[in-house]
């Protein structure tokens, strides 16, 4: 493509560098941006330097946070003895969003992958393990992707933690509420025939 | 949603101000920014500060410029007496694309829309009159969107530059290459049979 100004080359290629974004995309923004008044753009520019410079990740469970404990970590009226073990920060936002959970959290940063070269040394596990050797932690929830990697990870984190005593789960696999049985995966139907609940459980959640 | 932080609240915004970009775009774009090292993120953010504070246009066709004239205007080769009015910069790139115009621009930045409050006296017509009156011009061709107010802007600049000995073209419109006829739209299909054009003449289009 011919720019006509090696400034909005230059624009272009670097919004071109973010997932999903090919060149007329970032052409569109950068006309889009083009039109903004300089205070605008002085703020939008900002707003990255700043993620990037001030952005912290919170001391005790690993979640990235403004100050030295998270919002989660430094509310006492949070329950501190369930711990849930989560990915990153998208599993953190989408648990929290359902208002559903009153415990804390622990961000592994990723999950054990060998393909791409994650570990376990990679990951925030030995901070969960001195958590539970060294605080009242009663409930372990891993809330991981139900991937294969997903799998080794909670299958590892399981070695490290079940000499301890405490309640080691998983959340809940099965078919999503408002879905078709027929066009539910064999796999998830089956299991859920398997890790069926009393009938009379499921009249208690509202 | 809850992000757990103030600046990647702030960051998400800013994103989700890009025409076509929702929170969850947002989100991933500063996901994926979180993890680039500082010197990426400054350069990232430095591009479109420099592209706001350096940008200009260039003094003769409007498009805009790094210099004072367009890599266009600037060129001796390019025939300087055929001038291509366009609405923007992306028009000016996709004609440019075609390699096949060797003559120079003239942008309009919009085209008159009463609906969105432009006007005549918004878009760069005065100058284009001036080019046209002090300078020897010997074809304009209009090569704006084919939309009631690409029409408008046609008929407004026809009429201020009917008075001067020149000649005035649109770009043609028609089949495009490689369309099936049964799919084309009737206007179009009508019109591609009024402005038909001799055999020979497609012969001679390599």
């Amino acid at each position: 493509m011919n720019f006509s100004s090696k400034l909005i080359e230059e624009a272009v290629n670097e919004f071109s560098k973010l997932p999903g974004v090919g060149k007329r995309t970032a052409l569109r923004f950068v006309l889009h941006l083009m039109k903004q008044n300089k205070t605008d753009v002085e703020q939008f520019s900002g707003a990255f330097l700043k993620l990037r410079s001030e952005l912290r990740h919170c001391e005790k469970c690993h979640n990235v946070s403004d100050k030295v404990l998270c919002e989660v970590c430094s509310n006492s009226n949070r329950d501190h003895s369930t711990i849930c073990v989560v990915e990153d920060i998208r599993d953190f936002m989408a648990i929290e969003n359902t208002q559903q959970y009153r415990g804390v959290y622990h961000v592994l940063g990723g999950i054990i992958s060998p393909m791409d070269g994650v570990g376990p040394g990679d990951l925030n596990i030995e901070t969960l393990v001195q958590k539970v050797a060294s605080s009242e932690v009663k409930e372990i929830i891993m809330a991981l992707s139900t991937t294969m990697e997903g799998d080794t990870t909670n299958f590892y984190i399981y070695k490290r933690l079940k000499e301890y005593n405490l309640t080691i789960s998983t959340i809940a696999r099965g078919i999503s509420i408002g879905d078709e049985l027929e066009y539910a995966d064999e796999i998830t139907l089956g299991r859920s025939i398997i890790n069926r609940t009393l009938y009379e459980n499921s009249l208690q959640i509202k």
